[in-house]
């Protein structure tokens, strides 16, 4: 295979910069506000692409938080968590800059550059998702705790700036973690109702980020599509069983102020509006599973299969009593469930947002290598995530059927005002 | 992990033939007729369920030719490889009439044995796609050159019947095969626009086939959901470019009957409505594509990558002159470009059916693992794939940025008819 030289990786966000600086010159506010100019033709503002119809599939990139945490779970999934391998501070930041903008274009549903088809220079975007819908796609950036030190080393001048909340996570009972699937350095969650627009978005990230990241795990993802009535209902994971029902309404602020974003007071001011996301891959032995009774994958979750309702109730949103008891006297929801579990003394709540995962076949056993990138958000995982799962790897009946392989923690950044970036209330 | 008896594996289908028994004595004919009779209810015959207004996203099962081969892609596909690991001839035969009935029923969107939620069995349905839509989920069931001999033995008593033409694809210049991604008794290709939904139908099926086969290898693969316009356009691969522009017309049924059905006196009557299948899983260098400038791109395909027109043309359909020149007397599109060499005299054309991948990162190279899961339909392996990929094979602009990482052949049986299964004018 020939070695070709990267002519033009950094190329358009030299562009970037000196358009930015233009517009600042010029006086004029907004992003993508020229069209036709260098390259960024077809870039609108969401107002503008209001005015002209184009806001459908679209979230918003900028605003107060990002979007993909308490935006509407879309159909697929693109995770990657990255390495960054300079040790430049300007780097990196130069790096957030250029992935917000990128970022933004993407989300709106264009193309990286779009306009500007040099045959003598790589194209800069990678073209895939061309005539594609946005699909809802929403860019999701955050920083592990190995960014801010790593082997006691202040990278990048960041190491007084980590909170105390984001660092690895203990090792719970039963884990059988892969290194190869945990932590890093930064993530990026690509959400989206078409896969093919979610890897274009991470890809094309990556892209941008050559010579300054690597890839360091990636992770397909996918939920349900369509509902057959068309009605929103909790998803199912891959073991049948209705998985989310007791997430917090993300339509009421004061619960996402109480349990989702960090606040002012809570730890070092560069997060506040943010949220700290736990991920675990947790492999699924779904063979083993589907040969066990009903009574019992019932038993082991503390609600029916069939309705989602908590047992002994008949809908999905039924009260939970976990004290109820059947006429013997014994508890209709079993303690190790892994509902009663999970709740606990029902105050701790977290936001799920996980996504199945199909990787063909584990050579190891034979099976389908198939399970729950299980993802999270929260305003601390000391008081949400960790005594939850504390609880939960002890004693859950769902352990017979799960093996947690991957784990990381990450504090995903507030949301970019226009004009400024991802990151810059941590660079700043 | 406790041991879990599989009790009920087998339950459901003894009871399927019972029932079809039923049936046949009370003279109704069709499949599921009766209503909330011993756990089919909800099964309904497509006719009642268009009177029932049921039909939205479903691909009839049963006719002469199977579906999911002149089916308009879908967009997702789970493909699975299968080992057959009983020796009866018997075993194997009941196997695909049990298939034949599961598949009939998840493709109109139903569950298996919905109604009978009996709580001291495992559930005869997994049930993670319970309330989505049908998806236009297609289920495609092929038979791989082993399944009729292994190592000379004659397993089934198929031996004879081997058409000439199903065996193992020869070794072309530049492939780099994996034992673990090739070859394969059976093929099940589950196509659908839910991913959630075509897992389900693999999965769903293998666990019926426990005991008697097991997974040889399986591939989650994507491509575009959404047009923005929602206009349907030829899909783009990795590379950015479009992909099947040439793909013979599957509303033409000239062009079908001359390209992908097996016709009377091609070979063994049995596979008269069938189609071969070509599999080969091609890794793709993204990244160095990436790093290539545009015209070498697409002197490399042979098209533009914006309009998909062949270069030196403007749009996507506009007829090829392979043997134009520019004005220095030099072929416009070259001679070693990807589409020169696929399109050779012209005459043999395949029905590509393609889905991308992307499965996180190649631990090899730090890269991502993504590619093309090539699918192909014919009529005649020797006068069409395999001609047309040795001119590949040897000569390709392409093959500095692929390789060719698996391979298979199956032929897609002829569809199956009410009352039917899909294998029957094999073992019948």
């Amino acid at each position: 295979m020939k070695e070709h030289t990267p002519k033009d990786e950094t190329g358009l966000f030299t562009k970037k910069v000196s358009r930015r600086n233009m517009l600042k010159t010029a006086g004029v506010g907004g992003i993508g506000v020229v069209i036709g100019a260098s390259g960024f033709g077809g870039l609108l503002t969401l107002s503008e692409q209001r005015a002209k119809g184009q806001t459908k599939d679209i979230v918003p990139f900028y605003g107060a938080y990002q979007a993909g945490i308490t935006t509407e779970a879309q159909d697929n999934l693109y995770f990657a968590s990255l390495q960054v391998t300079t040790d430049k501070r300007s780097d990196l930041i130069q790096l957030f800059k250029d992935w917000t903008e990128a970022a933004a274009q993407m989300t709106a549903g264009k193309l990286i550059g779009e306009a500007s088809l040099n045959t003598n220079m790589p194209p800069k975007d990678t073209g895939e998702a061309k005539e594609l819908s946005p699909s809802n796609l929403t860019i999701t950036f955050g920083v592990g705790p190995s960014l801010f030190s790593k082997e006691g080393k202040d990278r990048f001048g960041l190491k007084s700036k980590r909170p105390p909340e984001l660092k690895d996570l203990p090792k719970f009972p039963l884990d059988a973690l892969d290194d190869e699937w945990c932590g890093g350095d930064i993530c990026i969650q690509a959400c989206a109702d078409d896969l093919q627009v979610a890897f274009h978005a991470v890809r094309n990230l990556v892209r941008i980020g050559r010579g300054k990241t690597i890839i360091h795990w990636a992770q397909t993802g996918f939920q349900r599509t369509k509902q057959a009535d068309s009605q929103k209902t909790t998803p199912r994971n891959l073991f049948g069983f209705k998985d989310g029902t007791v997430n917090p309404d993300t339509n009421d602020n004061n619960e996402m102020n109480e349990h989702v974003w960090v606040r002012a007071g809570d730890g070092p001011d560069w997060l506040v509006g943010g949220s700290y996301m736990v991920v675990r891959r947790i492999q699924m032995y779904i063979e083993v599973w589907d040969r066990t009774i009903l009574k019992e994958q019932e038993n082991t979750f503390g609600r029916h299969r069939d309705s989602g309702a908590p047992l002994g109730m008949k809908n999905e949103f039924d009260t939970v009593d976990l004290e109820a008891k059947d006429p013997s006297g014994n508890r209709i929801i079993p303690e190790d469930s892994h509902m009663s579990l999970s709740r606990g003394d029902g105050k701790a709540k977290i936001l799920r947002r996980s996504y199945s995962y199909a990787d063909g076949m584990d050579p190891k056993t034979g099976s389908f290598n198939a399970g729950l990138l299980f993802i999270c958000f929260q305003r601390n995982p000391s008081k949400q995530f960790i005594p939850i799962q504390e609880r939960l790897a002890k004693n859950d009946k769902l352990n017979e059927y799960i093996v947690h392989r991957g784990s990381a923690m990450f504090a995903c950044l507030p949301g970019a005002k226009k004009g400024g970036y991802i990151g810059d209330s941590l660079f700043g």
